[in-house]
């Protein structure tokens, strides 16, 4: 393909807008380490890739960036590449891939130990940062509430460093119907507050000394992070709306210890998640 | 002031620039709420403010902008600002602040508890990220290596949201004075390193179990995070080189719980730091 006006073009430049990837039913890809994350997926069967558009020369230097069964590849020139990615520069190859079709009785079920909603978290690179920071911590899901930034812009794509492939995603559920299902399924929900009630190093505290079978004065009235946790973070400017609040049990403040008033939403999901990581691995470890 | 023309205006223009930020020995502070920091700092006697430009609206919401003893308070139009800013739109004040005169010499020192050590780390938002985790935590300095993006630029200042005046703040200084002061002083230098042969949620049980007493199975072997710590931070995308790896007693790697192939350095120094602020507060509790 050499003609960057083809209809193929502009349909697949079409997914950088939301109304795109929603008629479509796909989200775009873009650069060598996001594709090589989204057919590795592919592969896995945790993605399904339609489609990738490859420059010769990058296919040249890696050719397993051209997919597996069932993906088509297309060699394509720069100017077509060009006109079919959000950025600047794809670095050779691009892929569609479709929207997944994770809902929240996937993630709202028992085994479940700890997701992390997106209560209207507006920033791409925050989105991006608690995707990543979710993965890496392993948690079980990630919930994006409606008015929350699209999590297949490209923008939020590319922050996610192939995060998005790693665990599941739903987006687009209200809250009412999150706290249904999630509190339905037995997982506590907690408010990352920076006005909360609890601490928490201490419920890290807690965590901790239940590790090695004691149980620290006073836990048994605060939140437990063994038990399967529904982390709820706020939007930047407002955080969490006090509709967000009333559906949690517990408000949750990570203690400043300097003279910061607050914390970025990308840093505080990283911490609350680290700490349910922490805290429940610990549990299985102790229980072995 | 109402000509955007005028010497004093392009002068502090300038303070966009380093060069121009050398010369003046002065940096720029833009936004009600970074100004508010920046005169809190100034009347605590940790910052020295020398010029606020307030357009008359602002003054009238928020007098207290125009700063305290020896700060010059100066009433300009819109386009004024608009001229001497760096950002689309200061929402009526900018002020401009000397550069902090802290040197390694103040920071590596007996008492010190933890540092956290910038090497090459490249992105203005990530610097910012990491000052303003570094103040949450209750660090006792940021220390920036040459190479490392110039954390008076604009857009790390605005970044930080006030956490540039929290704390020490030193830079431009060698990686070998660094790691001569901060080692001479009694700091264990720890590389935040993806490879790292230590893992950072052993290193915090050890910290855990020593505060209750105990000493976990091979912790004498392990850096202790309880000992005073200059954390080394590395280039986004290179990590750290050989040369910084080679000045730190240990490696230490945040666990990849997910798939997650890596975390960012911001995210990473998030969790190195609230480790350092748990096992060292937790001591000193412990020691009460």
């Amino acid at each position: 393909m050499t003609n960057p006006q083809a209809d193929r073009v502009k349909a697949t430049a079409r997914l950088s807008t939301a109304a795109g990837r929603r008629k479509a039913g796909a989200f775009l890809v873009e650069g060598p380490q996001a594709v090589r994350e989204a057919v590795r997926a592919h592969a896995a069967g945790a993605a399904k890739v339609l489609d990738v558009y490859i420059t010769q020369e990058r296919a040249e230097r890696e050719p397993e960036l051209q997919g597996g069964a069932g993906v088509h590849s297309h060699r394509v020139s720069e100017e077509v590449l060009a006109a079919m990615a959000d950025t600047v520069s794809p670095q050779g190859v691009v892929a569609t891939v479709a929207l997944p079709a994770s809902s929240l009785n996937d993630v709202a079920r028992p085994g479940t130990g700890f997701v992390v909603v997106l209560a209207r978290v507006q920033d791409p690179g925050n989105a991006g940062t608690i995707l990543r920071a979710a993965d890496a911590a392993g948690a079980d899901a990630v919930v994006a509430l409606k008015g929350t930034v699209d999590l297949f812009s490209p923008k939020v794509v590319r922050s996610t460093v192939g995060s998005l492939f790693h665990l599941p995603v739903v987006s687009g559920v209200s809250l009412e119907e999150a706290a249904t299902a999630l509190g339905g399924a037995g997982l506590t929900l907690l408010a990352a507050d920076g006005y909360g009630e609890q601490d928490l190093d201490v419920l890290q505290d807690d965590a901790a000394a239940r590790r090695t079978g004691q149980t620290a004065k006073g836990a048994a009235k605060r939140p437990s992070l063994i038990a399967p946790t529904a982390w709820l973070m706020g939007n930047e400017g407002s955080g969490l709306s006090e509709e967000e609040l009333a559906v949690c049990s517990a408000r949750v403040a990570i203690p400043l210890y300097g003279a910061a008033e607050s914390l970025n939403v990308g840093t505080a999901a990283t911490l609350c998640l680290y700490a349910s990581a922490r805290a429940q691995r610990g549990a299985q470890a102790g229980a072995r």
